[in-house]
This record gives C-alpha cells, structure tokens and sequence, in this order.
C-alpha cells in the first residue's frame, strides 16, 4: 500500500490567531481561491490545464449530459456548477442529492458523466453513487479535497481542491475553493468548443482578480459584526437570489442553520410569491442577493413586496449601488465579477454573517450540535 | 372568438357544508383523481389514451430529455413527475423553477419536451417559460385545470386535470389531480416501449384502488385534528421523506408554511445530517414519511437519530406496520399502494394537518396573508 505523504504542515491545524477554525478557514479563502487555480487557469494563454482530466477531456467534451452528485455544501456548489457548465460549455447538467440519485435506478450510460463532489471525498452516500454510476458505465469525475480519499480512489479521474485543511465542521472555504475548480472545468469542456481563446482569456483574467475581491469583502468584517449584533435574536431568516446567486441563497441559509440553529431557508427569489411570502412579518429578516445584474429589477420589485410587509431587509449590493440604500435595513456593498463568477464573491458576506451571529449566541460554531465533519454513514 | 361554456355549476363553487374552501377541497380529491383519470386510463385493456396528446405521441416519446418548468405546489407535482417518467419511460427529466429556467439561455433543442405544469394556467413566469421553449423549437405540453387559459392555449398540446374549480389558496386538489395526470402520462410515454401492456394494466388497477384509499385517509380527519392540537403552537417544522415521498415532504411543508405562517421546510430525509439536522431540539417537530418500501431501514434510522436530539416525532406509516408507533409520539397509518403512486395518498394527511393547526391558530386558511391565488405577475 502507497503512502501519502501530507502537504500540509502543523500551523496550518492551528487557529493562527483567530477565534475559531471556521473563522481562519472564511480568511483562507483569497488563498484557497488562488490554489486552487494556480498553474491551471492559464490567463495569458487563455488556456486552462488541468492534469486529472486530460485523459478522458473528449469524452467530458462529448459528454450528452452531465450529472453532478452531491450533498450539503457541495450539492450547493453542484448547483453553481450546474449554471456554470451550461453556460459556458451548453451541456444539459442535472444536479442531484446523492442519496436521492442511488436509489431510483438513475438513467445512465456511457455518454453520460457523473461528477461528485466532496470535501472529505469520504461521504458515503456519494461515494454509493459513484458505484452506482460506474457500474453503469458512465465515466465519473471527482472533485475532493482530501489527497487520497475514497471519492478520489475511485473515480475514473478527479480535479482536487487545494483549499488545505478544512476543520470547522461549517464548510466555508471548501466551497469556495469547489466553485473555482467547478468555473476551471466549466472553462475546460468549452475550449475550442463553444468559447473561444479569447473569451477563455476574458474570464481568467476575471478569475484572477477575485482573491483581491474577496479580501476586500473579509475586510468588511466589522460592519457584518455590527449587523449580526441587530438579527442575532431571530428565529427565522428567508435567503433569496436569482440565477448564479439562487445557490448561494441556498447556502447562506445552511451556514446559519448549521452554527446559529435559527431556521433559515433559501428560495430563488421569484418562488417568493408561491409561498413563502406568508411567512413575512416584522419578525422576519430578508437576506436579499441583488447585485447588478439582467435580473436586477426582478431583484428590487421582490423587495419591496416584503418591505410592504413590514419584513426586515437585508442586503448584497453592488458597489456603488446607492439607489438601493434606500430600500433596506443594512445593505453590505460588494465588488462585482462577471455574473458567473459572482457566488464567490456573494457567498462570503453570507459566511461572516452567520459566524457573527452564532458566536454572539454562545453557540460552538467549531463543533456545531448534532453534526459531524464528513459524513461517512448512510 | 370561441366561447367557453363553463363545465361546473355553481353549487361546486359553494362551501357544501364545509367550513372553508380548503377542506372540502381536500374532501374532494378522491374525485378529482377519479375525474382525472376516467375515460384515458383503461384498466382492461392496460392501456391510456389521451386524446390531447395523441397527435405528438411519437415525438414525445423520442423525446431525448423532458424538462418540467413549474411554481410552487406545480413545482413539487413536477418532481414527482420526473420520478414517475424516469421510472417508468426511462427518459431523463429536468425539473426547473420557471423563473430560473427563462432567464439561463436554456439548452433545448427539437428533440426536447417541455412540460408546463400550472392550476390556473396564468402563471406568468411559467407562461414566459413556454415562450422560450417554443421559440428554440422544443415541443410544449401544457398540464393545467382552467379550460382555455392562457397556457392551455400556448401550448403545442395538453391533459386537463379534471380537479373542478379550486378556490382554496392553497392548492390541495389540484396537485393530487396534477400527479394523477403525471401517472397516466409517465404509462403513455412507456406504452409499447418501457412497459408490457400487463404491467401498464397492474399499475392502472392500482390507480383505480386510490380513490377509495384516499377517502380511508380522509376518514382519520379526526385523529390529524387531535394531533393539530398537541403541534399547534410549534415555531418550527421538519419534513422528511425519500424518493417519491421527497416532493411530498416539501408539499407538507409549503401547505404549513402557506396557510399557518409557521417556517416549515421539506428535505430529502438523507441530507438532514449535512445541515438541519443542527436544529433538532426537544421544540422541533419532524414529521416523517415512512412508509414501507426499500428505503424503510434508512428511514427508521433518521427518526432515531432525531430521537436521540428530542426532537419530537411525527410518522405517516403503512397500515399494519405497528413496530413503528414505539418510535414517535403520533403516527398515522395510511394505505399502501405501489411506490410510484404513494404521493397521492401520502400528502392527504400533511394537508389535513396544515389545514387544522392553522385553523387553531386562527388563520385565514382560504385567503391566507401575502398570498395570490395564482401569481400573474412575475
């Protein structure tokens, strides 16, 4: 049996001066952003390499449809790499529940590749779905961040996350660092194809500029502690966004779920008014994702229906969107990226402002209640 | 222009004795069903005929993958779509929120279906969807309740449910009638293909038993009221469920959220310890359907780990099945039918049970806050 030597040393385990793991891990992400990229994303060339695929890069090219599996987190950044693939390489992706794939004789042959995607790359419901999707024929593609792992081991090639050790059993910068992988094999499947050189370019060159985005967003920190300080008592949150940002919603939502246990849930935006308006109150914050974007009006006319009932709002604004200043309780601004880069910028403001919360409620954000870090039983 | 005549009198429009709209339309779901299959579902011959798709039947059946684009409670029936096209026809199917698909540049070709599902067939996002589709040239099958709406009329062709008119906010006959069609139309697409005339022929006598089983569920209006009572002033719900009783855990959700303004949330039972899971205590009930197929252990399993945090346990069961009752504090046994056709027998009870908390709590269950009838806008 091979040794895998570890990459990582001993400081890297320890809290470097921060409260908690989960906080240092939301600091790591300009770095984990950047490792994972790093000698991949090619931007003068407009080129991406990635040496895992390179193998069987026709057959992920020719692919008739693409299935991502997952759970928690990483179902969440299986959603942004749904919008992703089909954005850029226009190949059909359904994004399943792992546990939910295994069991309904999922329709599956050599034309089709399955992606799983975990952190531990030991979860045990996706790693029953490779077997599955393997024994069916499809060709399988990993994306862990654990060296070595079950996950890695067993599928048929695999693009690691180098985010380094996460141990706050909240991901924050794993999934950062799987949205960065997932826009690399996005980018990776429409080379020559349906993005030219050019436009490849475009987009790294985006890429590159994100891990100095996001530090800019981390240096807001003290102004998310001062909004956390106000929402930290409410029993529930609604996360609402649209296209790229609907996962992010989505995820938000889990990392105060998770840390704080206040019930929060995230929705698109626009299934609001199918439902859940009807829990909207006084009581009841509004995370809103609105950054300038196609959808931007759709965003501001959902505000203002929960604003005309007396709902609390919050929100994820552009940088130098002041109009919408107006609308809400807290508006955090935030750089901009290019729409499909965005859940990497958009997601981080969401990530402090749960961990703020859950610590101001006494809560072990480390360690939270009744979860564990992978979850490697069924 | 061709006038409509009304097919409905005006006594089906009155309460009949009922104290809101909601529950006699829950009390008239064994004939919606039966409406919404008679005359297409012919239990001799193993054979259905729908009249309204006759002329595509070819070209639906080719089709090289299904997209189901829906809102709200259409949305959940759709689910249960892909699950019963998947299992029977063996066709890929994509579920989509409707306002997310129109705005992502859809992939779709002439070989693609989409399928418009809506109650009132005026649902604008969805509305906006069928445009879209139609202009990249897939092939549009419209599923809707009101005669000569606008979707009805958009589409290339359609089934009616034949629920009568639902006047309840919250939609209840109309999605078991939604889910009726959704059976006859998976067994039209696997006719002659995926499935012998004998096997079509054993799932429609099923289909025939379900009326009857649905008026048995309806029969223990009096014990889920009992229950409604002990629950009424919970802050919080959990849904569970797997495969075909997934969407059902996120109908029963959307119906306690709608109506009785309480934050209930569905989730497949497996991803509750990737997350919510963290927000079990001894104030959180979680409601569990559990009836006896091939996932049964696993179930048993999540309701004992969410014993083992007090969370308090609520189980819809199979008739018989008594080994469960030692597990939760309420349990209600249901018939069994075969799995694919489990939702329309197992959202009967977590209607009943929205519809009495939130007559407890003195909710307007008819015209609940925020909330339109059908949602015109988008």
């Amino acid at each position: 049996k091979a040794i895998d030597e570890l990459t990582f040393g001993i400081a890297e385990i320890e809290k470097a001066g921060f409260d908690h793991f989960m906080l240092k891990e939301i600091f790591e992400q300009p770095e984990a952003i950047e490792n994972s990229m790093r000698g991949r994303a090619l931007p003068n060339e407009g080129q991406v390499r990635l040496g895992g695929i390179r193998e069987h890069i026709d057959r992920l090219r020719n692919a008739k449809r693409i299935i991502i599996c997952a759970c928690g987190t990483s179902w969440h950044s299986g959603l942004v790499g749904e919008y992703l693939i089909e954005e850029y390489a226009r190949i059909p992706v359904e994004v399943e529940y792992a546990s939910e794939f295994r069991y309904r004789h999922p329709i599956l042959s050599k034309d089709d590749v399955v992606i799983a995607i975990s952190q531990s790359g030991e979860t045990a419901d996706t790693l029953a779905a490779i077997r599955e999707a393997k024994a069916k024929g499809a060709l399988v593609l990993g994306i862990c961040n654990v060296v070595g792992s079950s996950i890695a081991r067993e599928t048929d090639c695999g693009i690691y996350t180098h985010a380094g050790p996460e141990i706050g059993v909240a991901s924050t910068k794993a999934f950062t660092a799987q949205v960065t992988v997932l826009v690399l094999l996005a980018l990776a499947l429409s080379q020559k194809r349906t993005l030219s050189d050019e436009q490849t370019k475009d987009i790294i060159q985006d890429l590159y500029q994100l891990p100095k985005k996001v530090q800019e967003i981390l240096n807001l920190n003290e102004e998310i502690f001062e909004m956390a300080k106000v929402f930290k008592d409410a029993r529930n949150f609604l996360y609402l966004g649209r296209g790229f940002n609907f996962p992010v919603a989505l995820e938000g939502a889990l990392k105060l779920k998770e840390i704080s246990y206040i019930h929060a849930e995230g929705y698109p935006a626009a299934e609001m008014k199918h439902g859940p308006i009807a829990l909207i109150d006084e009581n009841m914050p509004v995370v809103f994702i609105a950054n300038k974007d196609s959808s931007y009006q759709k965003i501001i006319s959902n505000i203002e229906e929960v604003r005309s009932r007396k709902g609390r709002v919050i929100v994820i604004a552009s940088e130098g969107d002041n109009d919408i200043d107006k609308l809400a309780e807290f508006v955090i601004h935030i750089p901009d990226a290019m729409m499909p880069l965005m859940p990497l910028l958009t997601v981080i403001p969401l990530q402090l402002l749960a961990y703020h919360i859950a610590v101001l409620r006494g809560c072990d954000v480390d360690q939270p209640r009744n979860l564990a870090k992978s979850v490697t039983v069924e």
